[in-house]
């Protein structure tokens, strides 16, 4: 329905009832799409603009007159024009006293000015009220209405009775209103659109780092000392066997890597014996990107479980297969059935499935819908005790698949261990720790000063 | 928690700050559903009914009354009665002037009436402010409390503060109001209800066509080919080897088809100047409709992905690999290793799983809770720049499995090629095209044109 | 977006429209954290305090006076303290005479006190307008930024404007307030953080109920009898053999006990009719929680689809394989390829499949932001007709997969069936009620019922 919601909305007709008249500054992209939007919603928009001749780009039902006499006529202006020609708008400072203007502008680099575009207006038209908005918002999805990205439109600014008005012209658009408080938010909101996940920057680069370094590890182990040793050719691993093995690593690291913070955190708590002084920096950090990194870890483990269930389809599989059986039928020779082997193959599977279904199970409950409808309880249940479980369950997944591999010396090519062997530290690590932290005696202090109790409270003076 | 929230709900005890009387003509379904919904939510209501007797199916707190006391009671009227009635009100419009008059009527078939029950209500009741809701919810879903379809109430009328007033009415009842502008809307709003899934209906129908196509197709080459040349009896293709011929060719085709429009846009554009004149109304609903178009292709490309899955499981498959290993032993002849072979078949596989985790990847972001929470920038990063990459690894996914088939003759089985070969044409159309449009020349001008620049700019007289 | 909206919130400077002072009775974690984020929000802060000696955690722009004082100062008090102490405020009772209380607090146990501790409170200081809210929030989450789970504060009272002025300040906060009606509602409000998955529980119990059952029956019919009769220790079947014998047995059970009270609710309206007496409390229960028993359904679907994948790469078929080509080579005995199990062998696991695509199809539609995008009409055609086709599907999958081994004796061991026989008892159940039930003349009836049509009206006196 969302397509048809914007379709739906028909133009208002001549009611007693209007709304108040809208005012927009600049007759570009911008504003003529905001200006058409609004005058669907059924407010009287006139156009302020240098050379008022009517371009048929703006909408009929529009006016569009000088500067002055279009804010003569509102008690809102919007300011669709960049903040390079704003000082056009000091000579206009008396006409423009006391009314709302609403900056829309972005810039093309985060952090390009160091005061934010709205504050700049701020200062230049000190008698106005200056509300930050609609920046977030495109004009291309205004016109066509596909508003399929964010709906929601920041505002900030630090008159209450203005942003109050903005907000209800937005929600009268059909979109979604945000308070970000006074003006000094007007900075962050200005660089929110330039933003390309920046959450995510984290853990895909150190995803990519630890896929190349595994990348030339296994290379290593698998083709070169293979040429080197036995001189075959097996270049085609790179396709399908060497990323088998870097996912599945990879997936490991990073799920453990999702809990080492909050086990660090714990730890960090209990040696201090208050919540209250800050992390550092880079704990706290690692900590707001933990849904990210988890979500990366999901990727891995889904490429790993596609690249795994493929494998008797592949050519060289078949033939291997095909090959020892006819070698052994012409030698007249069947091994029998090892039922440890039986046990160590099915178990493996068995864990590595279950630990799927639970890693599937956390990122539906990260969905951001699925979240908002359960409660804190539910929710730490899920993250926490099935995040825990899942972990359990695909490190002896990865034990059970090594099997009594372990200790034998031909997995140790070149003195390097296999890919996995490696990918069991840190999940060890984090198991370990939390496996301490649940005895009672130090889990019951921690619950403690989580809930604020402190060992040596400070009272300022 | 939704189904919870309803029940959460109290009954309002006589409390000093009440709300507002409200008043329903109709005791019918709807009428009493709503009507016991509002009760709870502490609004005094009563019902004006032709036959005031109090029926026990009316809840036990609100009034009936005749049409005119229950009237005179109450500035918010509910209309629960269905449009061929409406003529009663009639001699009521002394009685009703100046009052809020709510329809919540919905018709049997979409445009039933030339102009809706709302507009229709108004010209009966010309003193009235008439505004529309309610209709998009079903009484059993009042009654039960199972509100898992939209909460989306769509508010229209000519009135602000009538639909005002209207919308808190919705709120209270934890339902959101959708304000779709003037009266107008009401044709739309009403429609609504009715539609079943307006946009998916062409994306389907195409897939539908495509589908019967190549079923037919890959019957005269896989089934009957065989029986009239081979006199073998491959029926059972049917059920799986015809249907994973056809998905994968389908879903290429759909997913190329996605990105075809913007090609034919950015066409369009560059060879008018301009992106103000209208797109030719065809061009304009298929872009529409290529988040449905996308979401179909990814249906096929999940059964693709199963129905290979299951390939080894099949009997058919491990009768013909036992039948052959065999025969090998007892002619006591092994295939040597081919190492083209090898590439050739981890590629495509590689290919194909990389593609698929994409094509997962655009459907997750297109939920709408997820679409929600991207900004533009990270949104057509992903739909535009990811689904290009998928476009590209399904394409050389389907090249690379072909192989050096292509060329063989026994492809061309009475001159038909494979499936999957027609099923390229259209991916190489679009990414050609694609390609072409990158040149730096023509993405410079585009741009230009997307921000608003006209190469010929016209100004009415 | 969710990380970043919480830190995009800047502190207010003093601006000339400020918001109204508030505040907090008690000085706590969860009153500093609340004071805290209003401070943000730009809201004058006053703490009151037993001792109002300033903590270095109470946040440097906010006040810390006496009760008293600070009760004065403002005309909204959030009651940050445990109910054990609520008696302090008897005394204070005349000066928040007219004053809005707000009751923040939770208990530790379920209805944990006969009346709710908002209730409680109206009753201790009865001059006041109690509002219950902001009991859903966690501290942590305040402080942290880390709003995932519900930003839903549900907010109840019996005095209108009082409930609006909290209402204001939630959604200042970014959070999303849900009125829940008078403060009868309290109880269920301060009920619903201590909720784990209330929903859930039946589906969850019933699924491991039948899960011990079926384990228990398939180890003595798969495993014991086995090493009872043939001496052959197949313990090993415990890992998958016998999950994946379990999963598809319970996924079709569930599965049809989400339709079956449908088909019982249609019967007793058929059978009463009317749809207006209430159904007996089982059915009314089992119907709530029938999205609960799809969704648990659909999670052992997922873990058969995928034990189901892996078993060509299972040590033991592999070892099975290999043995029975081994042995038929050395025996120079091949068997004819058998036309009817190449059918059945295909059907079962295209039925499968399909059935598969369309429950993953009822579970996406049950997402909470998809199911809130459709409407009606379009939600009941896919949970309701695709519902019947997917248990048709997966009905059918089971009885081919059977095959023609349900009469062959050797699928009794013990007199035991095969568990996949028992599955099928319930789905035929429904499936033969629900054909019963389309046949036109009881359709045309319970579409009437359910229309509000009754067959003996009855008016009370
Ligand atoms: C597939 C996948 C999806 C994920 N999706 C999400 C997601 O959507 N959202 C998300 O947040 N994470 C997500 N994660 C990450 C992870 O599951 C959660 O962060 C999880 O809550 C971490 O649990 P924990 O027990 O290690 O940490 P926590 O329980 O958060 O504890 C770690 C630290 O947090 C602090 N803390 C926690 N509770 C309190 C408290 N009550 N009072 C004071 N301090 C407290 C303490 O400092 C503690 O040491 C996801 C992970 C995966 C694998
Ligand atoms: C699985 C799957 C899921 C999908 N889900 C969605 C979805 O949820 N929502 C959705 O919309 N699509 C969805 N799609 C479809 C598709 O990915 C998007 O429509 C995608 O944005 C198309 O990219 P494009 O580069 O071809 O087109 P676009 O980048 O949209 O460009 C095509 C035309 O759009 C116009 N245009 C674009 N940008 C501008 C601008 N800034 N100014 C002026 N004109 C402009 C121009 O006319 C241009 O020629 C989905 C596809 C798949 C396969
Ligand atoms: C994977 C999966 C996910 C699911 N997700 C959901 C979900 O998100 N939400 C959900 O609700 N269910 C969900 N379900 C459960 C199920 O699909 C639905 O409940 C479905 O609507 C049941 O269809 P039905 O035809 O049996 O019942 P219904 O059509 O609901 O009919 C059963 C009874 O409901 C009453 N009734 C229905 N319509 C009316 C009416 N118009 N007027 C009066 N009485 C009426 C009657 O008493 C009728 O006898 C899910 C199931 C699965 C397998």
């Amino acid at each position: 329905m969302n397509k048809n919601s914007s379709n739906i909305m028909a133009l208002a007709p001549n009611t007693s009832n209007k709304r108040e008249t809208v005012c927009i500054f600049g007759t570009g992209d911008f504003g003529r799409a905001l200006g058409q939007k609004m005058i669907q919603s059924g407010y009287p928009i006139v156009f302020g603009s240098r050379s008022p001749q009517t371009s048929n780009l703006i909408p009929k039902e529009a006016e569009v007159l000088s500067h002055t006499e279009a804010a003569q006529k509102a008690a809102i202006i919007i300011i669709a024009i960049q903040r390079q020609h704003y000082d056009f708008l000091t000579p206009l400072a008396e006409i423009l006293r006391g009314k709302v203007l609403v900056d829309v502008s972005n810039n093309l680099k985060i952090n390009q000015y160091p005061e934010s575009n709205a504050e700049y207006l701020a200062q230049l038209v000190p008698g106005a009220k200056v509300v930050k908005a609609f920046n977030t918002v495109s004009a291309w999805a205004l016109q066509s209405g596909t508003l399929d990205a964010s709906r929601q439109v920041f505002v900030c600014g630090d008159d209450m009775e203005a942003k109050q008005m903005v907000m209800d012209i937005v929600r009268a658009l059909g979109l979604t209103p945000l308070d970000q408080g006074s003006l000094l938010a007007a900075q962050e909101i200005e660089n929110y659109p330039l933003q390309l996940f920046p959450m995510w920057k984290f853990p895909i680069f150190l995803s990519l780092g630890l896929t190349a370094f595994f990348f030339f590890y296994c290379l290593i182990r698998d083709v070169i000392y293979s040429y080197v040793y036995e001189n075959k050719d097996y270049s085609f691993f790179i396709a399908i066997s060497i990323p088998n093995r870097i996912c599945p690593v990879v997936a490991l690291i990073l799920l453990a890597l999702v809990y080492l913070p909050g086990v660090l955190a714990a730890i960090i708590q209990l040696y201090r014996g208050t919540k209250y002084s800050r992390f550092p920096d880079w704990l706290d950090k690692w900590m707001l990107c933990r849904k990210q990194l988890g979500l990366v870890a999901l990727a891995f483990a889904f490429l790993h479980v596609f690249y795994t269930l493929i494998i008797p389809i592949r050519y060289y599989v078949r033939w291997r297969t095909e090959d020892g059986i006819i070698s052994k039928a012409l030698n007249n020779k069947t091994d029998p059935f090892n039922n440890t082997n039986g046990w160590l193959s099915d178990s493996y599977l068995a864990l590595g499935i279950l630990g799927f279904f639970f890693f599937v199970l956390l990122g539906i409950t990260s969905l951001p819908s699925v979240s908002n409808s359960v409660n804190w309880r539910e929710f730490r249940f899920v993250q926490s005790k099935l995040g825990y479980l899942t972990l359990i369950l695909c490190t002896a997944h990865t034990l059970v698949y090594g099997g009594n591999r372990f200790l034998s010396p031909s997995s140790y090519r070149w003195y390097l261990p296999n890919a996995y062997m490696l990918s069991l530290i840190i999940p060890f690590i984090v198991l370990i720790l939390k496996f301490v932290l649940i005895f009672p005696c130090l889990d019951r202090q921690l619950t403690q000063i989580r809930q604020g109790w402190e060992r040596n409270p400070q009272y300022s003076e």
